[in-house]
């Protein structure tokens, strides 16, 4: 890092940059999650889901704020990092529109579990100031025994609705692979950061397995085979 | 309070069913204040503007997860709680429903103010535990001067809006204090708990009173005559 040394080089500032566009695109990804469960909290089936789906909303919040402090910090904008980065997670959340409150549960502990992977694969690539945010954003997710209570409750009312639910949860990860994939494709910066310690072009790919197997785990929380 | 003396007595008893229903209405209010804001973030001009509107919507949960928390320590349901309270917040939110998003902008700021003078005069009249809690709710409100911003400068640049946004302000005072009436009026147990200090049934009319002069000052710095 630059603090390191009395004169920066031209790989302390591309790492420099690259946490600046990672924190910028993590942030458009909290604000389209915000947005999306405001969006599908109107499907909640009683008062307890409303008010479970509104505290997981202001916990994305919560990280969201986080970041913003952390860009402000660096010079970023989190405004402009909105406009610039939250597209690509709009069409994430349009590949993936919840038809039932049970699908968007399901999106809801599957997200959370794909972004927390995504988190941790981060975190031990990063810095120690930077991953003591990426940590802090990690840490904070957690309304996961709500939808799995949801979920579990509805498969044992209606048995009939696990293969639906199944196809759809595996639905989730192909399209959360296709569509980082294409986030880590359109900013090198970002992709540099994140595979630079292992030297090794296929860390990307280790990297979408190890989320696979993690996913299966994930799956089988929620009672889906 | 019950701790204080070996034998509760029936006033004990009545000042902690009165703090448990005051804690359930204001997180009814809390939540209905968080729906409200949701519906109009539909309204945002701009990605600021919907950021900004996200944000207090979060802040009001975190208001209602402090009184959750002390509603729950008390025995008290939070979710019984919305279902208890939520329709007469709701029926104020329904007869002040903001055609634009000044009108929500000048409803989010009147609000704030209202909600942090009622807290404010409860504050003092409550026990040192019961006080805590309210004054922590309160302490957090404070997105006016993004509100204020929106509305003074939309003020300048259409000054003819200056009559029909004034109007706006005004029946928002009117609205409020109509609503308020009737919780009180349907909640004994609050009503004794707030103005039990005073021994004056005039006391709930200069309370009206005051609040009036500070909407006044509010209005004039939203720049509404």
């Amino acid at each position: 890092m630059a603090e390191s040394s009395a004169v920066p080089t031209e790989s302390d500032a591309a790492l420099e940059r690259g946490i600046t566009k990672l924190f910028a695109v993590l942030l458009a990804g909290e604000y389209a999650a915000y947005t999306r469960l405001i969006a599908e909290s109107a499907m909640a089936p009683d008062i307890a889901s409303r008010v479970a789906i509104a505290r997981m909303a202001s916990a994305e919040m919560g990280h969201f704020d986080l970041l913003a402090a952390q860009l402000e910090a660096r010079g970023g904008d989190p405004i402009k990092a909105i406009g610039d980065y939250v597209d690509v997670f709009d069409r994430y959340h349009g590949a993936t529109n919840p038809k039932s409150w049970y699908e968007a549960m399901i999106k809801a502990y599957i997200g959370d579990g794909l972004a927390a992977d995504f988190y941790l694969e981060l975190a031990h690539m990063l810095p120690d100031d930077a991953r003591a945010v990426v940590e802090g954003v990690m840490a904070e997710t957690g309304n996961s025994a709500f939808a799995i209570a949801q979920v579990r409750g509805k498969l044992a009312a209606e048995p009939v609705l696990r293969g639906p639910l199944t196809l759809w949860g595996r639905r989730l990860l192909g399209e959360a692979i296709t569509h980082a994939q294409w986030v880590l494709a359109a900013e090198d910066d970002v992709t540099d950061l994140l595979f630079q310690g292992t030297g090794d072009l296929q860390a990307v790919s280790r990297f979408f397995d190890s989320v696979s197997d993690r996913h299966a785990q994930r799956m089988a929380d929620l009672g889906l085979a």
